[in-house]
């Protein structure tokens, strides 16, 4: 790791951000967790689709061994606090939970830019992140990749390097 | 979601509250974890028993992938501030961990009442959970249902089904 | 290892043994799987009992990640062809599915005996397991050493290393 | 349980049995697994959906940790033999496997019969499951459920304990 | 998928292959499941390494719910048949198990090839799998990737993604 | 639990403590989470090394099922604050992650002390923990009894048993 370069930049801390074309660091999140040990996970992946309709920014579940020999499941959400009303309002109507856990994180986010890979079998828009100004990611969009390599009968991981490959190239 | 609905009343923000008869939000609540390379199971669930009758208000394990191949445990509790040393000495004492992390939480917790459902195969206790003044959940007593189901032979989701339909046709 | 001891004994092959004191491999076995993507956990809790009443040698819970984005459970019994149709109307009856997997396996078993420990604490019977005649296991009752170790107020992993000191000494 | 009953009626067992309307036991079905630890989840929700269009019956992933402490992705597949080939060849083309572990397993199927339930909501159609003649699943159709509950903003379980009770009350 | 290439070429089966540099099914292997509710996460990685050296082609562990609350581990061992009872007295001396279960399973290898790729860092060897006589992987080595990312301070995915696309060039 | 010897002593908090000879609790902790649904394992595992030689005091994964029947990873890394900077960096550049959640924790450690040892097959070294003065904690050093057990062909475990009977008689 270059220390010197990590010096150099400053990532700047902000509340509710939502521009995502510069390197920061958001403090108006919330992590949300639910521990439910008596709903169908056919209920859980809805509840994953509605709250990201609300704006969560992420929704995930982690396996639980629970009291009793249960296997439940830890439901985490992502918000903004802007979103965290109407988010709970939907964890408390469509789980079957009696209380929700919260507290505040930081997300630090990379600086955001878009390019278009030409691959052989369509274009494909990949995002890249930027960390103090250095490109450290690229990632094609799934489900551009998807419909091509289904349409084009193959593999999708090929779609994935080939638009991976001709990104780099371009944005160089 | 009904906003209108959802901006009518106020939740409470309370510190250690134990009166669950009021929706409310209460800040005065940790989380603890313990992660675990080399416990056995055994153990770890005299631990839970032990933590809950020490005041613990959840206790539950991860599985988690840790450095050397080493297929652990996270274990986390969810406790009030004034139940914690208690809780920690159990954890220091009955697991092998050298560290407990902590961090505080709050828990937005749901207005709760009680009805009774009079099934074909006996009395159920069922709890109900009120956000901002409307029903939301309507859960049977566990281990009730449990032994009327084994007492009269039928599956328990059935007995589940009926205390639920009796409960919300009663408080309706 | 010992290769040639490895080679000294015959293990024997044996249809639904159930004589635990000579070390064998069972023939008679089978491993029953439901996925469940409709189930509550606290209903599977209920399962696990239930099987194990009706003779199951063991049941447990994976979690999976299933279509749709459910976060389900993989539900496993090992049980005896011959508890296999008993075992089934339970799966059927108290969970969701409409589908149970079935295949055979073997079991290779360890000759057991047991052994008693004198601790400070209280007698804790001790299971002792033999591979090739010679011991290989050494596992303290968990229910014994669980009721000292609270009655007395002594960490339970304490109560386990002093009882497989002691067995080991004495049964040397 | 009644055993009985239970002897009362013999479940055919059949060689890729297709007609679901009777309770039986087909042979004709493998469980492949593959182990991965260069794969991204990204692809592996594509080959899921590969999968099942390719005749999968069933496909999910668990958690496993591997050598070199890896957190990998089990994936199995259930499917008939028939249509094994296919589904190797997604499997080698999408995935990063250079194996894939295959083992026959008996799948033992409900009989399925189907109901309509009319709720306040709009018409569900429920799947009924029959275990030796007798009802033991009543499960509402998902897709439908979840669409129902959107454009009328109420739960998915109020909507799901609707059918059921109305499926009931209707094929009783 | 191309189903009139995928006939063309027949997959041979074998007992005990060992050559990887035809396309085959290997007939002559092994799982076995160890349910460990009293081992150490410590004990465990060093079985999986035991195990390793005495022949098995894959360990791993899956996280399980068992009974009484305990957060346990499904040990999975795959291997030849000839490897087996070595394999056992190294789970049954190593672990706290008193069975081990076994199935016999069938394994489809891709055909193995190797070819070098020169990248800006070094020399990476990159393993090539062909299923019907079709490239479909291309799998640098981890360990000489990892080294030359950490001698050149740069990405192991860039590597990785470097060593992919100079394999692919080559071979094609 | 001995409530009045749990008051006796006062634990100090300290900011960035890293005397472990004195039990503490330290403020100055953060933890990062990064949630995966594109990285390959092999690059994980790696990225547990990195940063662990940059400083981070645990490193471990975790299964989670997200959107789009993902089955991803959360990473979670605990370090100082001080180290903060040079772990995000390596998350940035070698997973695929656009965003990393922190939040404070607080970190209870032990006293801790060392003993040594004299087993029958060689010295091995023992951690102790201390909690309000009283030792909670006798754990010996794994890659010693592993490189032990090798040496003399006898099970890790038992090693572990020994070296544990010996520290516990030696500081009493």
């Amino acid at each position: 790791m270059d220390e010197e370069t990590a010096g150099e930049k400053e990532i700047p801390t902000l509340w509710e951000q939502r521009d995502h074309s510069v390197e920061h660091v958001d403090e108006g999140m919330l992590i949300m967790q639910v521990n439910l040990d008596d709903s169908s996970p056919e209920w859980l992946a809805y509840v994953l689709e509605q709250c990201m309709r609300a704006g969560a920014n992420d929704v995930h579940f982690l396996p639980v061994t629970m009291k009793k020999s249960r296997p439940g499941t830890l439901l985490q959400v992502m918000c903004y606090q802007s979103a965290a009303e109407a988010i709970k309002t939907i964890l408390f109507s469509e789980t079957t939970t009696f209380g929700i856990r919260t507290f505040p994180v930081a997300c630090h986010r990379l600086a955001r830019r878009f390019a278009t890979a030409q691959t052989q079998w369509g274009e494909v828009q990949v995002k890249l992140g930027y960390h103090r100004g250095k490109r450290v990611q690229v990632a094609p969009e799934y489900a551009v990749c998807a419909q091509l390599a289904e349409a084009a009968q193959v593999p999708l991981k090929q779609v994935y390097q080939e638009a991976i490959r001709l990104a780099v190239e371009k944005v160089l």
